[in-house]
C-alpha cells in the first residue's frame, strides 16, 4: 500500500502571481474551476494578498466577490488563502479587532484554510489570526517563512513549528518562496518538525521552482514524511513558480508514494491554462529558466529585476552586483530577518540606497521600523550603530513588545472612513478592503459599478496600455551637497517608502 | 568525506540539438570553451549524428575540423561524441571496416568518449564499434535506449548491461532520449546494473528533462551508486533539453554526494550561453515547459509537432490524438522498439499513415525493414500478420543474422566515390563525410571553400530565410481509388521515405 501525498494546487493564486504577475481575471479561471473540483487535491489556494490588490487595483474586480464566486463553483474544494498574520493582506499591524474582523468575513465568504506567514518569524505576530481561526472552525495553518542564514538551523525552525503547534496550527508548512530550500535541508527539517511536533502533526511543504532544485527537495520532503505539497499545473508552472502538478503525481510511480490526483482531470487544468497563459504575454515573468544565483543574495528573481530598473533609473545599471553584495550585509545589520513580502522590499531597497548614496546615508522609513521592531522581532541581534540612526532617523524609540499591541482599537474609525466613501457598500467586507489599501479602496469602490476589467488580450491583438512605470525620482550622481534634511515619499513599484536625506555631518 | 559525482556537459552537443535544432556554429561556441575546459568536467559531449549533419547541411562547417578545433581548445577535457553503433552517424547499416575507419578517424582528430548506443538496444549493431573503441584506447561507452514496455524490465536492461560489458565497454550509460525515466526505475536500474556488473562499473545517466522529473530520477541514480551524469548549463537547459548544471550542483549541498565542478566556470559557461541563445531565436523548440502526455505514446515533443504539420499537410491536423495511440500499437506489432532515432521516426510515420490511409495500407519501406529485422533484432516478436505486408511490400525475406553481415566490403567504392567529388579533399575524412551523408556532401564539399556559416542573428535584426519547409505531397481525403500500385519517396522533415501505395485487394 502506497502512503497518499497530497496536493494543493496553486494556479489560481500563486501560479498567476509569480509568472503573469497576478493579473489572471476571475473569468480565465472559472472554465477550470470544475475540473478543479474534481481533480482531488486537497486545498486549492485562490486568495491572498497580491490577487486582492491585483484585482482592486488593475482587474475593477471585488476580490470577496471572486472568493464567494470561486466558493460557489468548487463546492467539494477547501479554499485555502495565504495571510500575512498580523498584517492580514497589507502592509502595517493591524488592530486585534480588525484581524479578527478580516479572519471571520473571510472564513464566511468561502475559505477553508488560512495559511498564515509572519515575514520575520516572529511568532506573536501569528497569534492573534490563528486564535481568530481557531474561532471559526476552520483550518489554520501555521507557516514557517523559509530561509538560510547562521542562526536558521534546523533546530530553529523545529521549535518555532512547536510554538505554532502549541498556539493551536492544524498543520505546519514550510514556507520556501525563493526557491531556496534543498533537498537535504528538505529532509531533516520535515523529520525534525514530525520528531519534535509529533509525526501526525500534518506538515505541508511549499517550494518555488526558481532555482531548479525544490522537486528534488519536494521527494526528499515526502520520504521524510511530508504530508501535502504545493504544486502548478504544467502551463503555470516552473520558472519563478511552482513545480509542475502533473510532473510529481508521475514520478512518484513506484516509490511507495502516490497521489489522489486524476490524471484527466489535471490535464484538463493544465490545458486550459495552456490556452490561457498567452493572454497575458504583457505581463509575463522575463526569467522563465533557472537562477541558482539567488543562493548567494537570497533576493527572488523578480525583485532582482525591480531592483535592476531602479537601478537603471538612477544611472547606475551597472552596480546590480554590488548591492547584491550589499543586501547580505544589511540583512545582517537587521538581524537576519528572511527575506520575504515586505521584509525583501525594506532590505533590498535599503540596499539600493547604500550602495547609490553611501552606507546608511539614507534610511528608508520601513529599514528604520523594521530595526526598531515595528514589524516584529527577528532571530539575530541588530547592529548597534545601525540601530542608533535608526533610532535617529525615526525619532522614536526601539520597541520590544508585540507591534500591534502599540495599535488603538481602529475599527470603529475605519468603518466610518469605509463608509464615507463613494461607491461603498457599508459592508465589514469593504470596511476591510479599505483597511488594507486606503490608497486604492476609494477608486475601486467609485468604479466597481462598471464590472470588471480582463487585463488579458488573445494573441495578435493589440495590447492595452504598458504598465505604470515605476516612479523614481533621479537624484543626480555626485550632485551637490544637501545644505538641509529633506523628507520625502518615493513611490517604488507601487509601494510608498518615506525617505529622509540629510546632509553628512 | 562526500562522493564525487562526476558531470559530462551537454551544451555543446544535445542542448542545443534539443533547443536550438542543433544550429550553433562553432563561433557561438569558442568564447566558452576555455570556462569550459577549466570547470571540472568529467567529459565534454560535442559531437554527434546531428551535430555533423547540421555542419555540412546548414553551416557549411567542416564537422572534423570543428572537432579539431575543439581538442585545441579543450585540451584538458575528455571529448564526447554519441554513435549511433553500427549507422555510425547515418541512417543505414555500414560494412564493419567503415565503421572501424571511422572510429579511428574521430579518436585521431579528438574524440576520448565514444558513447554507442543502438536504436533497437541490438548489442550486435554494438559489436564493432566497441571493438574499435577499444583498439584505439579510447573509451567504450556501452549505451541502454531506456524505453518502457512490458518486456522492458529491470533485469531485461541490467542483462544487456552485462553484455555490454563483456564486449569491454568501460562504462554504461542508461540513456533515456525522452524523459522517462522515472524516480524508482532510475533507482532500481543503476542497483541491478552495479549488481549484475560489479559495483565499480561506472554508470552514466543521461535523462531529458521533457517531462520534469528525471531531475528527480538523477536524484535517486545518485542515491542508487551512479557514478557520471549528465546536464547542461542552466541557459542551455529544460524544455525538451536537460537538467540544469547548476541546479545539480547546488543541490547536492549536505546529501553526502557533490560534484567538482567550479561554480564560478560554470556561471560564466552560462552566461556566454545566455547570451548566444537568442541569437537562434528562429530556431528555438517552441515547448519549453514541461510535457507528461509523453508518458502515454513515448513519442518525443519534437517529434510530435513534425506529426502535427505532416497531419495539417493531409488536412488531418484533428487526428493527432488518434496517431498516438496508433504508435502504441504500431511499436507493439513491430517488437516494442525503444523510440529514439530511428526508430521513433520509423514507427511514428507508419503510425500517421496507418490512420490516415487505413492499417497498414501503406507501408514506409523503413518500416518493412524494420519488421523484417535489417535494423536488427528487437526484444519482442512481431506480428505475423504485418510481418507478411512487409514481406510482400519489401520483396525480401526476414532476417535473423547481424544486418551489418549482409554488406558486403565497401570503403573503396565509397572512397572513389567521394574523391571524385568536387571540392573533396581526398582524406579518409571526407570520405566518411560522404559515406554518412552522400546526399549532402556533394554539396557541402563544393561550397566549403566559402567558409562556415552563422546562422545565429542578434536579436532586432532580420532573420535569415525561412527553414525550408516539410514537403509532403497532398493526398487528397477520401480521393479517388488507386488503379496501380504506386511507388514514391517522401521528404519529410529532411528525411527521405520510400513508399509504396497500393489499391485495395
Amino acid at each position: 500500500m502506497s502512503r497518499i501525498v497530497e496536493i494543493t494546487e496553486l494556479a489560481l493564486r500563486d501560479a498567476h502571481q509569480s509568472l503573469l504577475a497576478t493579473r489572471m481575471a476571475l473569468d480565465d479561471m472559472i472554465p477550470a474551476c470544475e475540473d478543479i473540483d474534481n481533480a482531488g487535491y486537497w486545498s486549492v489556494e485562490c486568495w491572498g494578498g497580491a490577487t486582492f490588490d491585483s484585482c482592486i487595483r488593475f482587474l475593477n474586480e471585488d476580490p470577496w466577490e471572486r472568493l464567494r464566486t470561486l466558493r460557489k463553483l468548487m463546492p467539494k474544494s477547501r479554499l485555502q488563502m495565504l495571510l500575512r498574520g498580523q498584517n492580514l493582506l497589507g502592509y502595517r499591524h493591524y488592530e486585534d479587532s480588525v484581524v479578527e474582523r478580516f479572519v471571520e468575513k473571510s472564513a464566511a465568504n468561502g475559505i477553508d484554510v488560512f495559511r498564515i506567514f509572519d515575514a520575520l518569524n516572529d511568532v506573536r505576530n501569528l497569534r492573534t489570526s490563528i486564535a481568530a481561526v481557531k474561532k471559526t472552525g476552520k483550518h489554520a495553518q501555521g507557516a514557517i517563512s523559509y530561509t538560510i542564514s547562521p542562526l536558521h538551523t534546523v533546530e530553529a525552525f523545529a521549535a518555532m513549528a512547536a510554538e505554532l503547534r502549541d498556539m493551536g496550527c492544524d498543520s505546519i508548512c514550510i514556507k520556501d518562496m525563493a526557491g531556496l530550500l534543498k533537498p537535504q535541508p528538505a529532509y531533516d527539517l520535515v523529520k525534525a518538525i514530525k520528531q519534535k511536533c509529533g509525526s501526525d502533526t500534518l506538515v505541508h511543504v511549499h517550494a518555488h521552482a526558481t532555482t531548479g532544485v525544490t522537486l528534488v527537495s519536494i521527494m526528499k520532503a515526502i520520504e521524510a514524511g511530508c504530508d501535502i505539497v504545493d504544486t502548478a499545473v504544467s502551463s503555470l508552472s516552473l520558472g519563478p513558480g511552482h513545480n509542475p502538478t502533473e510532473s510529481l503525481v508521475e514520478l512518484l510511480e513506484g516509490t511507495g508514494y502516490e497521489t489522489r490526483l486524476n490524471k484527466e482531470c489535471v490535464r484538463r487544468i493544465s490545458d486550459h491554462f495552456a490556452q490561457i497563459r498567452p493572454r497575458y504575454r504583457e505581463f509575463f515573468s522575463e526569467n522563465t529558466g533557472v537562477d541558482t544565483e539567488i543562493f548567494k543574495s537570497q533576493i527572488p528573481g523578480g525583485m532582482i529585476s525591480n531592483m535592476e530598473s531602479q537601478l537603471r533609473g538612477q544611472g547606475a545599471g551597472d552596480r546590480l552586483q554590488e548591492v547584491l553584495e550589499e543586501v547580505s550585509r544589511v540583512r545582517k545589520d537587521a538581524g537576519y530577518p528572511p527575506l520575504v513580502t515586505p521584509s525583501s522590499q525594506i532590505v533590498g531597497s535599503q540596499a539600493v540606497f547604500n550602495v547609490l548614496m553611501g552606507k546608511y546615508k539614507v534610511l528608508t522609513g520601513e529599514f528604520a521600523d523594521l530595526m526598531l521592531g515595528y514589524y516584529g522581532s527577528t532571530i539575530g541581534a541588530k547592529d548597534p550603530e545601525v540601530l542608533k540612526k535608526a533610532e535617529a532617523h525615526a525619532k522614536k524609540p526601539a520597541i520590544t513588545v508585540r507591534p500591534a499591541d502599540l495599535q488603538k482599537p481602529e475599527w470603529e474609525s475605519l468603518s466610518a472612513a469605509a463608509c464615507a466613501l463613494k461607491g461603498s457598500n457599508g459592508s465589514d467586507e469593504d470596511v476591510l478592503t479599505y483597511a488594507m489599501f486606503p490608497q486604492v479602496a476609494p477608486k475601486f469602490f467609485e468604479s466597481r459599478a462598471q464590472g470588471r476589467k480582463n487585463l488579458g488580450r488573445d494573441p495578435g491583438k493589440e495590447a492595452p496600455g504598458a504598465e505604470q512605470a515605476a516612479k523614481v525620482p533621479s537624484v543626480a550622481k555626485g550632485g551637490a551637497a544637501l545644505s538641509a534634511t529633506v523628507n520625502y515619499v518615493i513611490t517604488l513599484n507601487g509601494r510608498e517608502h518615506r525617505v529622509t536625506v540629510a546632509p553628512e555631518k
